[in-house]
Order: structure tokens, then sequence, then C-alpha cells
């Protein structure tokens, strides 16, 4: 033992034998879906059923929103020049920051924040009440209206599966008390999006704000391989890449069976 | 429409009505895995339930094994600077190469160059004649063999699984004609690992080959996400990291209830 | 011109003209120092030759500084997995942040605030009272004092170099003032460091804070490069990397003639 | 000394004495140009004076070709998410691969070639014959010829730098047999472009080619810091980046004094 010697709650190994968090990998496998496994290596515990459920819908909520993002632009890019499929992979994650995903980390903040503060009244007001706050310092609450979806197909799913599994707790509570709130003062709906439903449900599942990039980043990554894995196969190197003049081209819609 | 105009064959999006591969994600959430919508996502289809089932075991086969390999360290090395989440993840991803998650590529190479020349007779027989041509290269056969794992808990769990399921092909069976050819070369045994295993079973979903590092990859940046969260929240900035002498201080062993 | 139409300040290019900044790449080649053209790239305008001249001394001064650094050792850690040279690199850039590289900004930050509050009197009571505050917050002064290196030669150099040419302005007089009140407040001396030093300098230069970062990644980027490169071809794949237990191999201590 | 002991040969750090390659870096600082310092880096050796010129206009050719490049796009695409300075720059870095700065790895292998079999008859038969293997295997010769600029500046000032500086050897000596060769074969000039003019100098300074990308890559990541921090300062967040349609609006046209 040297004197640089550290300590990780996450993986033990030992000859034939690996573990996560305690649990040995290969009884984990087939056992738990991957979304349960995400959930257990960032928590630290397995999740019950309805939270593992929950978990695989949400990672599937954010696997991939289109070829505009910023993140599937610079897969795009990085792939056309002969990049590795990883380095591709690792630009588009780069981009995911701030202003891309990131309103999930400052929509959790908010609703910690909330939650903190509610002292037994009514969540409207105090949402309203941190509404004017954040009027007052010239801030947006984040998590909220969207340019192209103004009603979300994935946030309402999301929310009515919470409610279903019953998990649903204070984090989807003051998410919609928000939402209300907005809609009066600015006399139109600005709907929770699915930043902010993810947000709620990472709230009531007790994720630290922190880990909202790191949920979208797992998400993305099969998102992004798949587009930097089209980039490499269907289009010529080098190519100038529209970052909206682009059409869909795959299987026609079509319903699950 | 520019002269520029492009076309994706994975997302569609139009208002409200976020599509992956023609189905509406809203509707795939709650009702798939996320280990089914990776099938999907990069294949294009969505998997059978035992192919869903048998991805989510391959994808927490490979969500971590250990804090020694490069893909940690390099996480761990990245996040101590005071990086973003998302960046030490991306440090991360950029270790998975040739050497390091590699092996589930080269190995599905060698199992799709045998099953493209199987002409019916013996794989044992085939096996044997190409790992003397490895020999001869002074090459070695990619796959098999590890310095600490000499009977890999996951390689048994994950061919055990796709017998029971079954999908075992002309991948598993390949892959077992090497492993058997050799023990007889060398006189003891080199057995199919992890990676090999995961090669085996991405061949036999019909995946190409330039996807096992996408696989590997996509289960990886979830034990990527912990280590680096876990250094910022746990270690002390610019600490050094020493990159074998550590040990697992998290739940005790424990058994999946 | 579509509505995306956008503009940039830096390249300008028509067929067999290529500028940057207005000036033509050619001429400038043979004409000017790339430290030189760096100042040009950054700031818009061509150097003076005395701050040419110290531009290329502060780029030499961070080309690297051992093999520990966290930003060498992922650039060694991600080359040894069979990386790309650039995949490498980025590993190194990436770890380039507020505790690597990063007090050059935070410095340069403080040095601005302490120029901005500066009404004509005593820049050492100046000094003397902001490191009060910074006290009061338990907070330390960035970019000074250094674990190893005490008496750091490349500050002395930065500085007389500077002086020399004429350079030296109020950047230099608030550090020289924050060094000798923390002599004094600490009662023992904590030197300005190689991040202070070129803080100053960078204020002096008229460098706005946030390309701190950009001056070390610029600097450092040779120094990763070279890294990756020795790791790809004297070390073996894959070898566990021990971030202290290293010493030099290259030539013997030398002069320049 | 741990069983990890092990050696670099670039730098030697003790107390209060920093050294590259057995120089003292601050004896280096004010006596050397960046441009033979990130020599000295790279190859171990100071380089002389006419080499150090040259090694300066080599990376002042390459600091940046415009705001069309995939690297460039990919920096501004991380940059407009609200990614930190290192991670925008990362990713520019990630895009310098085979179609995009690999042209001079390329060609230095080509020069190589061509040197290693020279038996001292006439350079432009060689060159013919090896631009008819090529024609044969249907590849095109690396280095040569250019969508946009069909006499590029660049190469002509390279050129007849290296011409002056008495550097241009055998390296020179082959392209130009190329360019011949690929006159008379095609019937129209097919100029040797930047990265060749590079390749053959680099060749002529005895790097070896796996460090084409280094080269390129430690020149551009300065126009790429430039990109990122406009990007940062004077775009929207998340603005839609097309790859073509921008135009210079920095200062105008002007030349040397």
């Amino acid at each position: 033992m040297s004197d640089l010697h550290w300590t990780t709650a996450i993986p033990s190994v030992q000859p034939n034998e690996l573990r996560l968090r305690g649990y040995r990998i290969d009884e984990l496998m087939g056992r738990v879906t991957f979304g349960q496994a995400v959930y257990l290596a960032l928590k630290g515990e397995l999740p019950s059923p309805e939270v593992g459920r929950l978990m695989d819908a949400m990672l599937v909520s954010s696997i991939d929103h289109g070829a505009t993002p910023p993140s599937a632009l610079a897969a795009h890019t990085v792939a056309s020049t002969g990049a590795t499929l990883n380095a591709s992979i690792a630009a588009g994650v780069l981009s995911i920051n701030r202003y891309h995903g990131g309103a999930i980390e400052d929509c959790m903040r908010l609703l910690l924040e909330a939650i903190g503060r509610f002292d037994g009244g009514s969540p409207a007001e105090l949402a309203s009440k941190m509404l004017a706050e954040l009027k007052a310092q010239k801030k947006r609450a984040p998590g909220f209206g969207h340019r192209v979806h103004t009603d979300d197909p994935r946030t309402k799913r999301l929310l009515t599966l919470a409610d279903e599994l019953g998990i649903s707790g204070d984090g989807v509570v003051m998410a919609r008390a928000f939402e209300k709130g907005l809609e009066e003062s600015l006399g139109r709906r600005l709907p929770l999006n699915v930043d902010g439903a993810l947000a709620a449900l990472l709230v009531d599942l007790d994720f630290p704000p922190e880990l909202g990039n790191a949920f979208f980043t797992i998400a993305r990554v099969t998102g992004l391989a798949a587009h930097a894995h089209e980039e490499m196969t269907r289009q010529r190197p080098m190519r100038r890449i529209h970052p909206t003049d682009h059409e869909y081209d795959g299987p026609a819609s079509r319903e699950l069976g």
C-alpha cells in the first residue's frame, strides 16, 4: 500500500468476481434492465421494479431528439473528418452543457430550492413568489417552454408513468405548481418541457442535481453513436453539414405492435 | 431546400411528434427497456423480447469493470482538475480503443471471417487452421484469455443466456471452436473472455463489427459517469491518482433478492 | 445568403488569398514568429516586436512542466489505449481547468479587480485590504505559492524580460504588491508563481481573463503532443501509468550555446 | 521506486529547476521562439536558427484557414452550447484526422517511400512510376490539388523560404517531381498544396510521419481558440451554425509594415 492509496465505492474486482456496488455483475445480467443498472451505478442501490421501469422510460425519452441539436451536429462533423467512432461520440458529449441538456440540472436546482423553502402552505403561491423573484433578476424558469414542441408528448408520458407507478412526489408537485404559476403570470401556457419533466422525476428519485448532465449524457450517447455511424457509412467525407436542411428517410411512421 | 440538403434515417421530428426509426418516442417509453431502444437506434428495428433481454444483459456486463482500466483513470484524472462531468466522461470515451474494448471489434472480424470461410465441414478444423495462420503472422486471437479473469463469470452468463433465449448462432459456434482450438494448440485453456463473448453475440445479432466500439462505449459511459462523479464529490482536487493501489469501500458483497 | 448568415472577424478566405485578421498569411510567414501570430489571432492586431518577443517567451514558459500534471497523465493514459495522437492531445486539453492552469484566469481577475479599485494611493495597501477580504471569505490568492517551486525561475525570467522590454505595467505592479502583502500577513514568502506571472503579463498585454485558459492550452498542446507521441513509441500498450514514479532519461543537462 | 517505475525523455523537474530535453526552460525563454521550442519538444534537439525560422513560418501557415473547415465548425458548435473554452478546443482537435489535416502525414509517407526507393536515377521517372501505381490502386496522390486554392500562396512561400534558408532537400525534390509527374499524366496542373508543402518540409526536417498530425494540431489550436472565443463573445447560444454562409467582418485587408 503506497501513500497514494485510495478508495472507490463503485466497483470491486477480484479474480473471476466482478461486483458493482456490492452486486455480482454476472448475477445482475439477465435479471435487471440496463436502466436499473444505471440507477445502481449512479445511486448505489438497486431500484424497485417501478423505479427501474421509470428509469428505462426516462433514458428512452432522451435517446435522441433530431439531427439539429449541437451534440448530433458535433458528432456528424467530427465523424466526417475520418475520426474514430469514439472520438465522434466524445465531441457530441462535449456539447452537452448549460444550453443543451443543462436545463435538467437548472430545473432540478429550482425544484429543490422550492422544496427546501416550502413551509406547508400552497405550492402554487410559493411557485408564483419564486417566479416573481426570477423575473426581478431577469431570469427565466429553466425547464419550461419549447420553441418547437408546445405540447411535448414525452413530458406527458413521463408524468403519466410516474403517476401510475406511484413515484411522483414533491418534485412533480412543484413542477406543476411552476407550470400553473407561469400560465397565470404570462396569460398563456408555457408548459413543462422534457428537461423539466426529467428534472422533476430525478428530484423525486433523489438524484443530486449535478447528475442531471450525467443522466442526459448516458441516454444520448446512444443517439450520438447512431448519428456518427450513419455519417461514416452513408455520407461522403468532409461534406458541408447544414444544421437544419435535412429530412428523414428512414422507416415510415409505425406503431408498436 | 439548399444544395446542402441531406437525409438521416434515425430521428424524425415534427412539432409535438418525435420519432426514432419510425416509432414515436413517447410510445416507446415505458414499453421497451433502454437496451431494446439501443438496439432500435443502432440497428433500425425493434428487437424481439428475447433479443431485448439479451441486449440489456450485454450492456449490464460492460457497465464497469474496475478503477484500473484506462477509461476509468482518464475520467478520474480529468475530473480531478475541476472539469465538468461531461468533459470527464469524454476523456474516458476517448480511451476506448484498440487495446481497451477494441477486442470486441477485432474478435467480431475474426468470427465473421470464419463464418465467411466456413464450407460446411468442421468448425473446429477451420478454427485450428485460422489459429495456425494467425500464429504464422505472429498475431494472437482477439477475445481470448485474460490476465486476471481465468474463468470470467460474465462470459459464462452471456453464453448461457444466449443459449436459453435461443439466440446463439454461428458466432457462438465459431467462438467455441476457437476456444477449443486454442486449448489444443496451447495445451492449456485460454478461454473466451468477456470481449470475445460480446463479439460472438453481436455477430449473432447481426451487428456490423465497427459498432463493437459503440456498443462498449454506450455501456461504459455509465461507469465513467459514476467514476467522474465520485472523483468530484469524494476526492481532493489534483490528487495523484495511483492506477492500481485502490480498494473498494462501498456496500458489502450482497446478493440479488 | 440564407437566414443563417453569420460573420467572423478572424479569417477571410478567397481563392488563392488567405488572410488572418486582415493580413495575408503567406506575408506573415517568415516575417513573424508563431508567438506574434498567436497574439494576432487572439487579439486582432500584430504586436510590437517587444510584445512579440514576450509572447514567445510566455508560450515557451508553459510548453511543459513535467510528466506529473494531470494533462500529461491524461495524454499518456489515452495514448496507451491505442488512441490517435489527436485524441490523446484532446484528453490532455480537457484536463486544463480550474485547478490545472486555471490560476492564470483567476489571478487575472484578481489583478483586474485591484486595478479597477485602485484610486491612486498605495498598491500595497490595496493589496493588503483585498488579501484580508479573501481571508475573510476563506479564499486564497490565486497565482501565489507552489508546492515544489519556492523560487520559480520561470517567474523571475518572465518579469525580468517584461521589465527589460518595457511592458510591465499595472498588472505587474499589483502582482508585486500582492506578493509583498502576502509576505507581511503570513510572516513568510509566498512568491508569485508562474501562473501569477503569466496573469500579470496577460493583464498588461490587455488580454481578457477568459483567454487565460486559451493561452495555457495553446502553449501546452506541444508538450501534450510530445508526451502522447512518446507513449506511443516508447511504451507498451495498456501499461499501468504511475503518476509520480517516473524519472528523466533524456539528454543530460545542457546550456544554450 | 515501485514496480511501475517509468522514464520519459521530455521534461525533468527538480525544485526550482525545470528542463525540457535537457535545457532549462527559463534559459530558453526570450532566447528561442515558440517555433524553435516546438521543434525541441518534438525532436529532442534545438534547431539551427534557419530551421527555427522555417518552423515558425510553417506553424504560422497552419494557424487558421477559414470558418468552414470541420475543426473550426466543431469548435463553434461546442462553444455555442455553453462549453468551456478548452472543451471547445478539444472538439476541434478531435476533427483533425485523415480527411482534415491528414494529407500531411499521407504525403510524408509517399515522399519517404519515394526517397527510400530512389536509386540515383531520375526523380521524375520514379514519381511517374509511383503515380501510375497509385492510379492502378485507384488512389490519388495525397498533398496535391485543392478545390479552392489553385495556386496556394502559402505553398509558394513555404518552398521559397526553405530554398532561401538552405533547408530544401530530398522531400522537396520528390514533391516537385510528383507535381511535374501529375501535370504530365493529367495534362493540367494539379499543384502541390499546403499540406503537401508542409509534408515535404517535415520530411526534410526529419520528422517522423506520425507527427504530421501533431504539427497541424499544434498550429491550429490557436485558430480553434480564437474561433471558440469569438463564438462565446459574439454569438447567441445555440444558434444554428451554417457551414459556409458566413463572411468576414474583421479589419480590412492590410499589409505588413
